[in-house]
């Protein structure tokens, strides 16, 4: 079979449309195929000098997100099937709804919040990361706690750039952990504090990447700080996240969505 | 007319729905709703749960990305409007591969590469976010030159936990705008730098949100740095990007797609 190249164009970034095509073609095990994004297409004349390159593939499938019809139609002169998010939905959208469709190329579309609401997060989150500032914890939305390495990082990062949260992230330490109760700073913001957990094996390995053979990275410290923190959180009530088999993404819309 | 609810449902984060939702959602100018993002709608159960959740709602609408036909069916109990992606686009894509879909919710969709890959970005992005450990831009993909506040920071976040780019970002200081040429740490690995600016205006608006009326924050040394900088890195035949207008994701994908 001739190898199948499967474009992802979009009028705006392409993120949207690389995501509900590889999406799509998750479905399909076993099919071979590269993908290429092709972001602002957003005038017909772009749309037009991308058919052509389209044609030079032996074997082609479009999958897009193309808000204006005559974008859509100058690039389906390529003859191959386009499958459109806008092409399927608008229509039966708008019998629905009771308006009409008004196309504009290359809008925003993907993630969620303003601009700046996005970036004074982001800025947070970099000022309060890993325990820095602690004085600023009453600014947060939401406080990830956990144990040095369990990925609270990351995840406070991506929640401040996809969903505008200020997410302040605070490391149990040896010496809190040894401690009757979560340290004072963290209990006068009880309602925003999560707990993010994960197995003793995976956080093991993740410390070993970095310090190789220490106390600090061996299965058995890795387990008594688990177990203790653990511990700690659930006695104060706090909802816990257990992170070993989820990604960043997943972690974060657990905790948006309260879940 | 009764208030409508649109409500993005997903059997993964909800991500991809809501952000195909909205952009499909934003065609129609004027149109007053409220938006619900579902995620995790991975069984039968919990969309037959959802199902009596929707049915509360006046005047409801679905937008999903649900991958198993068992479950898109049961929410379709819902009698109204339910725009699945996967409803549209299995079967004609599955009638051209010549390959049947094979249904698992709660597939991994949204953001591309590795895991790992992905957070070694992150850790990288945070190691030499703003001009720290300049002996470890070699490792960088990609290093991000421009005055102080013209968005490097977040930009190259985003290049690592979107994209998995091992993204640098250095901070071009008084002094350096002061110099003949770019200074030799970046220099020496021209290929990988990219320029970011942006108006005076902008600007300075920015910095004195943080020093408001100081010489670091007025318009006309906002105009001096930024046209020393904009020329030095075209002497160098560094690529700029003006990002005035510009969100973070469209500033990372120019990058990425190189246009």
């Amino acid at each position: 079979m001739k190898e199948l190249t499967v474009f992802f164009v979009s009028d705006h970034t392409g993120v949207t449309a690389a995501a509900v095509g590889k999406s799509l073609l998750s479905q399909f095990r076993g099919l071979e195929y590269k993908t290429l994004t092709i972001p602002f297409i957003d005038t017909p004349d772009k749309a037009h000098a991308l058919v052509s390159r389209i044609r030079e593939s032996p074997r082609a499938m479009v999958i897009s997100t193309i808000t204006d019809q005559l974008i859509r139609t100058e690039l389906k002169q390529c003859d191959i099937p386009v499958f459109d998010v806008f092409e399927a939905f608008s229509e039966p959208m708008s019998a629905f709804l009771g308006v009409a469709p008004a196309a504009t190329a290359g809008q925003t579309h993907g993630m969620s919040n303003s601009y700046d609401t996005r970036m004074d997060a982001v800025n947070f989150a970099l000022a309060v990361d890993d325990g820095l500032n602690p004085e600023r914890l009453g600014e947060a939305d939401l406080i990830l706690v956990g144990v040095s390495r369990a990925g609270k990082t990351p995840v406070s990062l991506y929640l401040a750039l996809q969903y505008g949260r200020k997410a302040a992230n605070y490391p149990l330490t040896p010496d809190d952990l040894g401690a009757p109760t979560l340290p004072e700073v963290l209990l006068a913001h009880k309602a925003k504090l999560r707990g993010l957990t994960l197995a003793p094996e995976r956080l093991a390995q993740i410390r070993n990447e970095r310090l190789p053979g220490s106390h600090y990275s061996s299965l058995e410290n890795c387990r008594n700080e688990i177990r203790a923190a653990e511990k700690m959180l659930t006695a104060s009530g706090v909802p816990v996240i257990e992170s070993t088999r989820k990604s960043v993404e997943e972690i974060a819309a657990l905790i948006v969505h309260g879940s």
